[in-house]
């Protein structure tokens, strides 16, 4: 755990992200996720709130587990449309000056070379505010569209990542040497040819010559997010991952599962406080706890039953459909259960829960109350679960953050846990406070591909 | 030809695109391409001066004819390096309400399903304002970079060329019925899974299941370029574009060029004016004649010989460095020609040039004088070389476009001949006046993925 609470907002470039339905109701802008305004509205007010980053989630296939076909998730908006999150960096960059900007690129969507230069591209005009997500793709659609035909198997999936992310760091960190560029108006040089240099990469997945398109722009490699919950995830974000998103089910899970990566950390040669985790949450908060309650059954009235089976099934990988909503956990029975829903039943902290409880706490871990309330909750989870920060859900947008900004973080402000002003520099100075500067940190494999300089 | 002449601007997202060594000027931003300001600033610029559109070059590889390496290129910034293109196109959405948005992408950088959901979400943001300008890639570098072990054959490269332009009208066009989106906030239904569909594309380069992830954008497929000088690029043109460049040596040459696609595009099943043809045209211009003349010199004492000699080695396929630059077009023994030097110096205007003339004038056809010198020759390019507009390439920017939009376009614009407001609507409607709507006309071949509405 570090000294202060990190706050990402996470979203999606969608109608509809974690909690379904909510988009039905009259308070939200959800729907007009097609303009820019609403974004550009949110980013500047994440930035009023010191927020550390927008966060862009991603999918680029359709939900098609839940009954076997994605009527569900057209349906219901769940996750579907979605639309390309890179394509907001650039304008969210031209109206915020701190904010950091994550989003999520699949390695099996864009070639490694061309998904280099954009992102350099991206790192030059926020001035060093990129961030990455690296995933593999969970949905098989998402393998179909890309003419893998079938999803590659899991573990080949992250082979083909370590060698992706071998194919950028090469191009980011290797091919341009620090003093490559001249610039010498006098003599006509931009660049040194001697300092340009071709990666020539040779491998199972790929063939990169080079050089990188791009000259080195102010973070280089942009901060690597990953969020891998598997034996072989966690290793690849040991390996590659700044900043890592859990998903645990109460504060007891969050410990065990940082004290995982921290020891994984020090196996792949880093240091503990190399990575940062976040922890996802949704938070509903209002000035009394009678009207916390209130905004809270709102969200039970407007949440879709079928879009929270769909958007379940898609990441358990087990359809759902046989799961009687209403049925209670206990009475195994009444369902057609398989092994994974079972054993999720199996450990609800809750035995009167039904099924919708279930698979709704699944979607979306809460807090509820007031400011005070919610402070102390996120404390909780700060100083005994030792997350870095908190991925925060929204249920409703505009609304959610504002009520989290206007509400929560002053109190977590005066109590010395959020940041009152940005620390200066690059999106990844901004995220360690400093502890490293705008390039990777040296115990970072992605250094290895560094250029020494050579003294004479 | 039509009635009014088009402005396009002519740019690229490096530090010099087509007049090398400029960018060594103390009036020119150029070397500040990496900030949004610059960039923010021209397209306002240019939709003051009610451009049609900024346009976007571009290259996923080095220049390496020259020499037979890419040193030239490295040290000259000849298009090296080169950011991403796609990446300005939210900024530049963000500051404009009507200037045109136009990038360059090859078919062989990115898989056409993710390009599509990316090319949609920027035409959702810019309102319908985007192009897409289709190319096949002409350098050997780019190929090695994205693992292609070597250029596929040029006519290869066009195949692919066309089932790609498949796939994506099959996203594009056929995926989403135009009444698949019902926003239903009542029943909850966002989008009715019936009409939302597959496109199971299975082909000699793709295989693309669907559905596309965007819902329909305003204009669905962006406005198509395409600039194809060969047979087989010709045909293609004729076949999917909208917008053409040609790069014609005289208003002669435009004019059998214009007559030669017209032919082409009538033997494709569509009308001549379905598609616009724009010339490569750089215009020097100031109140007088003589200040315009120091202009010129001005360019001509920055100009890189070894920059020209190494972009125009790239776009022939021929390594120029043997030629002397200071021997005259007629002197071929003084020079280790090949076939290609030989009939470009035969084909040259002026004997007494000198191959360094010869070669400026590949790269760089000028117009110099006064707005009304301008004007007049603009206007014989526009009727008698049958061009629907032009494609203006600077020599410095900031410094070419406001000497072109202060000087000539208000004596264009006081003869008719350039439009005063921009034509409401998408770029599509824009460009054409609104004789087409926001999609495709129904003569082009993208339509034939449309799905028809079933009459009860």
């Amino acid at each position: 755990m570090s000294r202060r609470l990190r706050l990402n907002a996470f979203t999606m470039n969608v109608v509809s992200h974690i909690v379904q339905g909510q988009w039905t109701r009259p308070d939200t802008r959800q729907r007009d996720y097609t303009s820019l305004e609403p974004w550009v509205e949110l980013a500047k007010l994440l930035e009023k709130g010191r927020f550390d980053a927008i966060f862009f989630a991603d999918v680029i296939g359709a939900y098609d587990v839940y009954n076997g076909n994605r009527d569900a998730a057209v349906r219901r908006a769940v996750q579907f449309p979605v639309n390309d999150p890179s394509a907001l960096i650039p304008a969210l960059g031209l109206v915020t000056e701190h904010l950091g900007l994550a989003f999520t690129l699949s390695i099996l969507q864009e070639h490694p070379f061309s998904f280099a230069r954009r992102a350099s591209t991206l790192d030059h005009y926020t001035r060093g505010r990129v961030g990455w997500n690296i995933v593999t793709s969970y949905l098989e659609n998402a393998a179909n569209n890309l003419g893998y035909r079938g999803l590659p198997l899991h573990d080949t999936r992250y082979d083909r990542g370590d060698e992706y992310l071998d194919v950028v760091y090469k191009l980011w960190e290797g091919s341009w040497e620090d003093d490559a560029v001249l610039a010498d108006t006098e003599r006509g040089v931009y660049a040194d040819p001697a300092k340009v240099h071709e990666i020539d990469h040779r491998g199972e997945y790929y063939d990169v010559a080079g050089p990188h398109l791009s000259e080195p722009s102010p973070q280089r490699t942009p901060v690597l997010f990953q969020a891998g919950s598997s034996e072989r995830g966690r290793e690849f974000a040991a390996r590659h991952a700044e900043a890592t998103f859990i998903s645990a089910r109460n504060i007891r899970g969050a410990r065990a599962n940082v004290d995982d990566l921290h020891r994984r950390l020090v196996l792949a040669g880093r240091r503990p406080d190399d990575l940062l985790v976040f922890q996802g949450l949704t938070v509903i908060t209002a000035a009394t706890e009678g009207e916390a309650r209130r905004k809270e059954r709102e969200v039970q009235e407007h949440l879709s039953d079928e879009g929270t089976f769909a958007v379940v099934s898609g990441w358990l990988g087990t359809d759902l459909s046989a799961v009687d909503p209403d049925a209670p956990v206990g009475d195994l029975r009444t369902n057609a259960q398989q092994g994974i829903v079972k054993s999720l039943a199996e450990a609800a902290p809750d035995k009167t829960w039904t099924f919708r409880d279930l698979i709704f706490s699944i979607a979306n871990r809460r807090i509820v109350g007031t400011p005070e309330h919610v402070a102390d909750e996120l404390e909780r989870w700060h100083v005994d679960g030792g997350i870095d920060g908190v991925n925060l859900t929204y249920t409703t947008t505009p609304g959610s953050f504002e009520d989290f900004i206007d509400g929560v973080v002053p109190v977590l402000q005066d109590r010395g846990v959020v940041q009152r002003e940005y620390h200066e520099g690059t999106f990844r100075e901004k995220l360690f406070d400093g502890r490293v500067g705008p390039r990777l940190a040296d115990t970072h494999p992605g250094t290895a591909y560094r250029r020494k300089a050579v003294v004479a």
